[in-house]
């Protein structure tokens, strides 16, 4: 299978910049990048028509299935939120909700360019199921906060880990996922630390989102901080991953730089849910890898990295005061390059031999006008609408507004029954 | 003329809630609101298929026709964004120039639900024309920064003011603009006050936009604050509306309180060139009416309700540690009812005699399930791009893609070709 996508403003996220050329897929991979191409037989010809050609975007951080729950206890404040309304609803969740909740999210994925993701909830075979009919790149996560059983910690991660003989290691990944460092003793974490080391998996955790959780841990653990403390349990010996890191002064920061942890930012769901403005910039000048995360929908409310890259610029220039902090290619590396290496695949770039996960933003629509910096107007004008393409492995899932594999409207139906029968 | 939009989620903007039901425009007024309808003979009945039906969003403040300029010198500090590239490229506009940047704007408006907005840019007469041809509703500000002769202050306010007499003001109405207290001395601001006064027209200012502005008129004006200043000069004594008022403490806010002048909000803004975060809770607290602006693409980059409600509510949120702080109904309020009472407009509500500028929000797409919770879906999941029907004056002016009066294709060649000449 060769697909040519020509006449296309292709995305370089590595330089920052854009150029007019094309680009070969064969099967899965990318084949060639060029201003001219090959003659050559191709099974589908795209005329991109100078629409911008990206890498697809990599949603680092998300509780998908949690569409279900979409805009429950809005503008509550955060403790009530949770224990009030979120946790007695996910409660009464059937695995066959997590399932139809996943294939939404998969949905809202698609239609805005989102082709990985590293998901962090329950039910794992659900999810494991929709995310492969679908076709979808991701990490899948899972550790004590996703055991709803009383086996013992080292067969029911042994279990879990087995799920994934089954899938295709290229699509979907297992991690070991430790939800936070409240929600787990240090034993637990130790255990998951052994487990991860034993059988080579990355581990990801929720680190220091609140300063609720900066406070507790400190006054609990001899003055530790969060990252202090997980380091003590021998954490970031692992390839990690740090969802938000909104509350972290140099040192914190330091500890993730020396390990060589990646870290997670999800800015929507840190503002609307009042925990802060993580410190992007800091971040930057100590060399950590940053990737970006929606968290998903019941906090953020919408599944979209447009939302985020204009978010994780733009606070970042609040916070410090300073326009030109955090550019737009930055933001852009971040929600591609960024997040493929946060999460070991081979995808994010345009670049021959890697992944051919791409999309094409559509440049034709009035506020992309001018054409002139197309770069700036992907960060800082562009909506997750404009996808008008998305491309998975080497196969186009969705187009114009129709999609390959999911039938919509089945999936919208079960969606409003399922909430309907848990709010009654 | 006489339209029946019927089997649509109507937005009640003063309460606070969505109710299914009908709403039938005759001529330019909405005649009837309901839950049936009356047997009558509709020229156009449009089913609205339970999409959202909700009053056009007023942009309470924007620099239209800097369309041309959008995404000119991204990422640099504000001050060299301004002076090096921003200043430069504008004494090189046209009056023809700002006409067809002014038509872009009103692509971009319509296509987002934006059915009202004030002007503040140079040229009015061009401003006027597009606006004219195009259906928006819109006041246009003129003073001292609008100036480019050498007549005399009245001669010139004078000159600008009779340049409405030849249009609707019902669409189309004058008010009176100061750029800023950095911009214009004392004697131009006391000039425009006793203008004001003797024509009886509103008056706009940005104020307090950075902490820049608000050092250097403390240390300029004996120890004054901005709003201390302005009060001296006599301008709270007449109706105004004041933009940004990012940096004012509980005696500022209590002066703009005490006189009943409006406040206009432009987050995305203030955050993306680093002025800071408005203090909205406080300012709610006074009780002062709150609208919201974009302030144009040059700085924000795009014309974008959606984009602005959700960051009044969030930046609010992160700014006071609480998540409960300025909810959905209040910036849904603030994008329409109070936007259209800070510029002195009879729309803004889906209520009988008011003014037909509705617009339907697509509710069928998956960031919009479930379908419980559908006003807050409205500020924290919808896109602009979900708009899919925009009516002005009881007009259609924009229909799934389509403009009624608009050749876009034409705008956005001029606006390629003229973006072209101006970087050359």
């Amino acid at each position: 299978m060769k697909i040519l996508f020509k006449n296309a403003n292709i995305l370089d996220v590595e330089n920052g910049k854009l150029f007019l050329g094309n680009v070969i897929v064969t099967d899965n991979i990318i084949s060639f990048v060029g201003t001219t191409y090959p003659n050559d037989n191709f099974d589908e010809v795209i005329d991109c028509k100078q629409n911008i050609l990206m890498p697809g975007f990599v949603d680092a951080h998300c509780h998908s299935p949690m569409t279900i729950l979409r805009g429950v206890g809005a503008d509550l404040p955060l403790k009530d939120w949770l224990f009030d309304k979120i946790i007695p609803l996910e409660n009464k969740l059937t695995p066959n909700d997590i399932y139809w909740g996943e294939k939404l999210a998969i949905l809202e994925y698609l239609a805005a360019g989102i082709t990985t993701v590293e998901e962090c909830y329950f039910d794992n075979e659900q999810i494991i199921k929709a995310l492969s009919e679908s076709g979808m790149r991701a990490r899948v996560g899972f550790g004590p906060s996703t055991r709803k059983t009383n086996k013992d910690m080292q067969t029911f991660l042994t279990e879990q880990l087995n799920m994934f003989q089954k899938v295709d290691h290229k699509q979907i990944k297992p991690c070991l996922y430790i939800h936070s460092i409240y929600t787990s003793t240090s034993d637990e974490i130790e255990n998951c630390v052994y487990f991860s080391a034993k059988n080579n998996l990355p581990m990801s955790i929720h680190l220091s989102e609140t300063l609720d959780e900066v406070g507790n841990c400190t006054v609990q653990n001899d003055g530790l901080t969060p990252p202090q403390y997980l380091e003590s349990l021998g954490f970031f010996d692992r390839n990690t991953l740090c969802y938000h890191c909104v509350h972290m002064d140099k040192d914190d920061l330091q500890i993730l730089a020396d390990y060589n942890s990646n870290i997670c930012t999800c800015p929507s769901s840190n503002i609307k849910l009042a925990s802060g403005i993580a410190p992007i910039y800091a971040m930057q000048n100590k060399g950590i890898n940053i990737a970006i995360g929606t968290d998903g929908v019941a906090s953020n409310n919408s599944l979209d990295m447009f939302k985020e890259m204009f978010l994780v610029s733009t606070l970042a220039k609040v916070s410090i005061s300073d326009a030109s902090a955090v550019k737009a290619q930055d933001v852009l590396k971040m929600a591609t390059k960024n997040g493929s290496k946060a999460l070991g695949f081979d995808c994010g770039e345009i670049v021959v031999g890697k992944t051919a996960d791409l999309i094409i933003i559509d440049i034709h629509k009035p506020h992309m006008y001018p054409h002139s910096d197309l770069l700036s107007h992907l960060v800082y004008s562009a909506k997750s609408s404009d996808v008008v393409l998305t491309m998975i492995n080497g196969r186009i899932l969705y187009k114009d507004g129709v999609y390959t594999n999911e039938d919509a409207q089945l999936i919208y139906n079960k969606i409003n029954e399922i909430r309907e029968r848990l709010t009654k």
